[in-house]
């Protein structure tokens, strides 16, 4: 059901391209509030550039979501590209206003988009809004994915539903992707940022599958308060931490030619932010993550990336274990690495700093020559 | 003639293991001046603890390497492992001290050395030794290098030599790689500390390969006086630097499974500081790596790693060229990519941040199925 799950919203997908390239996801109220999350990289696309402008004065009446470009490196005429798509939707949408239009783009960096397609694309779109198209709509934002996205969760009398694109290009501070997120429960502005958040920060930021940073990367929740209900905050977020997180795991099983999703726990730290550290740390190490794919519980590599870090840790008291097993203590050789059993997908690494009792989750997956295929056979 | 080209040494590479796997380098003198630059990871193999140690009152006699094995998080035996390669090469030559004797291995971590092989490898070593022993020393080093590596540089009146070995997991703070360099220049241990720092700054810190730091890494240089020289300082010391240069191209070059080398070179930066930082994070875009394999000029990617730094730059004064065709001017869309000719092996990419003087040169290497296979079908 995706982000048509919440009452109060419409939304399709459809070809302005060769296929489902572009998607609309309108809020038809009563309310129209919305808060947003978007990359961290200092070169932000011009999408990016207009929602962070437009999002100022928390509402949003609509969304228009691209895949055949990322309108990122396009310079002022690109930034013109975008303010052009909001003008079209707000135009053959009633009663909107360009300046309450997100527009959110995903694709190659450095490429102006054929505006023709994406402006009659806006109008089809438009005239294809259904209450039941977040299907659609989820459809028409991806790229490489290999499929389509969606969480619902549900509170009492209210719902929060969302849709996600991503596949590649998953590292902090977002993983690249589109995410809608809507809800029909009647929540104030400061409360749907707060909760958006929360969320954000222990899901899609803790997804680093290849260690590379978008310039696209958005997350947005919109709230219609169809549903008259007023949550209390804590089951609102919840649901929306359910949402999130629901869409990141997705994100992670769908990583680019990945052959294995692994889970980083990284636990006794003296701080959350030094388990985040180590855990990225670890995330990013290729060599480890070769080794991975061979099915090899490499230790080794897991202490040689938590040696780069400036995190509080004794080398001769850190633990890794591999799927439960305790493969290094104290720093050195623990139990026998050959009764670890990694032919499952999921492979969870437990990193034991023993300095501290704070703990963190980072996702990653392995490095295939799929990954390498996909990403050096065509621009991308 | 790698570490024998200059007099005072000899040399020995010999099979301990099932291959050559085992080196010994013997300064006879008069001198026995060293110093030595280690990694910087704080997880530290056995070895570079050793040598840390050994090295502090700036004197070495004899270097024993292995490649069977890194020695690294294997505690307080590992320890002793070192320490008794020092005792039993002291042993077997006449008038050497453990405590002037390094020991360098590179290998798997988190396993023991096979020790009965290591001892009895330094006693064949030992009665190996010769004069013109530095190439036979070059080949037992190797792990999953394709090719020994040596250099040479000569002065007026006396020489440096020197050997590497590293093929993979190349990243700052040293590449990971056991190098000797040898001269038999008279200098003392505060110029010889000085002219290996201020090379390996500038050549080894500057190669990353896999963004992956060692355990292991290690740079030696001895001087044996032999010559009776005694250079200029700046004569000297740009001899280092271009044994140091050559060895550490001769690095990228070989890397695991690399096609393409990569200059990247950071010009006009505020500092070079964020020169270097700038072409790390571009060195270790995964995305791009593999974009390079692929021959795509895909500058997108380099501006999008360029905007995960905190170097001062404005994203639309940035400017990137691909072999000389400058694809990216003031961040935006510049010359036509289709022009950039991307066949041969070396690839030079140049971003201009627009912000300063400074300026810095980093090598890199693609990122191949061949590097995926190298590193995921067997433990390394």
């Amino acid at each position: 059901m995706s982000v048509t799950a919440a009452r109060g919203f419409s939304a399709a997908g459809i070809k302005a391209g060769g296929g489902p390239d572009l998607a609309l996801v309108v809020n038809s109220g009563p309310l129209t509030t919305a808060a947003g999350v978007f990359t961290s990289n200092r070169v932000k696309a011009a999408p990016v550039v207009w929602c962070e402008r437009v999002i100022a004065n928390g509402a949003l009446s609509a969304v228009v979501l691209n895949s055949g470009g990322a309108n990122a490196c396009t310079g002022p005429d690109g930034l013109e590209d975008v303010r052009a798509t909001a003008e079209k939707a707000a135009g053959v949408l009633d009663g909107h206003d360009a300046a309450d239009v997100a527009v959110l783009s995903t694709g190659l960096i450095g490429v102006r988009l054929p505006m023709d397609r994406v402006l009659t694309g806006v109008e089809k779109a438009a005239a294809d809004l259904s209450a039941d198209g977040g299907e659609t709509a989820a459809i028409a934002i991806r790229t490489t994915d290999s499929v389509h996205k969606t969480a619902v969760a549900e509170g009492d009398g209210w719902i929060v539903g969302g849709m996600a694109k991503g596949a590649g290009m998953l590292a902090p501070g977002l993983a690249t992707m589109l995410v809608v997120i809507t809800t029909d429960a009647h929540v104030d502005g400061e409360n749907l940022g707060r909760a958006l958040r929360a969320a954000t920060r222990t899901t899609f930021d803790r997804v680093d599958s290849d260690g590379c940073m978008s310039t696209n990367d958005t997350v947005l929740l919109l709230a219609s308060g169809a549903s008259g209900v007023e949550p209390a905050y804590e089951g609102f977020a919840a649901a929306v931490q359910s949402v999130c997180e629901d869409l990141a795991r997705q994100l992670v099983a769908d990583a680019e030619g990945a052959s294995k999703d692994i889970r980083i726990d990284i636990v006794h730290a003296a701080s959350e932010d030094d388990a985040v550290e180590v855990g990225r740390s670890i995330a990013r190490n290729n060599l480890l993550k070769c080794a991975l794919h061979g099915e090899d519980p490499n230790w080794g590599r897991v202490l040689a990336a938590i040696g780069t870090t400036s995190a509080a840790f004794e080398p001769d008291r850190l633990n890794v274990a591999v799927n439960g097993v305790w493969v290094c203590r104290g720093g050195s050789i623990g139990e026998d690495r050959d009764t670890v059993d990694m032919r499952g997908r999921e492979v969870v690494f437990t990193a034991d700093l023993a300095a501290g009792d704070d703990a963190a989750t980072i996702w990653t997956n392995d490095l295939t020559a799929a990954y390498v295929h996909e990403n050096s056979a065509y621009s991308s």
